[in-house]
């Protein structure tokens, strides 16, 4: 079922993909707070972006207020706004919900046929071979279409998630260049992470990108590391202890929101 | 509704607590593998008993086979047996779930009235605030009666838990003193671990206890540290990477065999 679509060609790449040898201790997952708190409405948290980065060199989140996209790689923190513009964040701003890791690929490949976002998902289900691990990837490329949404900055009292973002901007990149930063995280992680993809796109220029929504991909190099580890810290406000992060609902508001 | 039933004494023991001055930094909640992999028959870890001790000197678990409850505080690990024998487990034993933390209580108070059960379980939620947060306690008492089971050792090829527990022994020890080690989680990590409550149970001459089904206190200490952080570690398996971690019929099977 998981094939429905995919390019026969995947089979041939992952064929391609080499294992790099890593002589370091395994990165683990860390997150702070929950996507169910963000989803709840619990936009405010106290760990800063220079906090953060002692977490990772890389990851993707959201900021204070839910204050445009974040994505992060090289050590580098960037902030996409609902107005379409981007920036480098400043090391005291804040995230309500981020996820990071220092990213040491352990798998490696090019790829040089045209992809779909389906197929470059399931190459990355192959490589990573268990729905039960975390991978934490990276794609430097070129794209025909990248289609991404950034979440608008909100006042208090804030709404839910699913009303804050019913009219967020969507941005279409054409004929791109620019990085993927993503996370694949088991199904049994929905609520506290997002189960399946999640990724953020930013321009080669640093000018553009968000959440991504869809892409299509010319060309590029993929990078991923499967990880084994999670680590979580959960905030230290009262917005967080009274949050609703478990309901039947939940998992559907996740979907819609961060599918 | 979570008080149908409670004394309403709890409220003034309540009061009767005290915060206790902690000068480390919060503890953790370590966790080695998943509940739900337990539940599937992941009875096989990689990680020893002296492996598990750098991760906390107080916790839960089981060991490998699935043979026998485990229950550590104060850097001591004790196996309790289906035959109904304990002992100080080997350094080099294996788990293949277990739950631990360097306990730093931060509430302490003295229960001098006859509790149930779902007392103490109440007087914990208060104490602890939100359901949003993990709790590590202990209970070193004197109780008219304490109800255990223990998991039988499994031979391969492993049966899914339920089936393994389904003729496993309960113990009832009256009039025991001993020590409950336990902890309290959020509902959104069911399956991850165990959400609501989890306690074992150990008689002070060492020789008996067991997973807690229900008790009866007559008196005692109750010590408990509220925790924010989680962190949780996959074990490199192939029968984990193979699991059925996440179905609708997993959180029924969880307050099956762990309720």
């Amino acid at each position: 079922m998981k094939n429905t679509g995919v390019c026969s060609c995947v089979q041939e790449i992952a064929k391609s993909f080499v294992n790099l040898n890593i002589d370091q201790p395994q990165s683990e997952i860390y997150q702070t707070s929950l996507m169910s708190a963000l989803i709840d409405g619990v936009y405010d948290g106290n760990m800063t972006i220079a906090e953060l980065l002692e977490h990772g060199d890389f990851g993707l989140g959201t900021f204070n207020d839910l204050d445009g996209e974040l994505v992060a790689f090289d050590s580098e923190v960037h902030q996409l706004r609902e107005d379409g513009s981007a920036r480098v964040a400043a090391m005291d701003q804040k995230t309500p919900f981020a996820v990071m890791t220092h990213f040491r690929p352990t798998i490696s490949g090019q790829l040089t046929t045209t992809l779909e976002k389906i197929d470059v998902q399931d190459l990355i289900d192959r490589m990573v071979g268990s729905p039960n691990l975390f991978c934490a990837f990276r794609i430097d490329g070129r794209f025909e279409r990248v289609e991404t949404r950034t979440v608008p900055r909100q006042t208090k009292p804030y709404r839910p998630m699913l009303q804050a973002i019913e009219n967020q901007p969507v941005f279409t990149f054409e004929n791109s260049s620019g990085t993927l930063v993503g996370f694949r995280c088991p199904p049994y992680v929905q609520g506290i992470n997002v189960a399946g993809f999640h990724v953020h796109y930013i321009t080669d220029d640093r000018k553009g990108g968000g959440h991504v929504l869809d892409y299509r991909l010319l060309e590029g190099k993929l990078e991923l590391a499967k990880i084994s580890k999670l680590r979580i810290d959960l905030p230290h406000t009262e917005s967080f202890q009274q949050a609703t992060l478990h309901s039947e609902e939940m998992n559907a508001a996740i979907e819609a929101a961060e599918g």
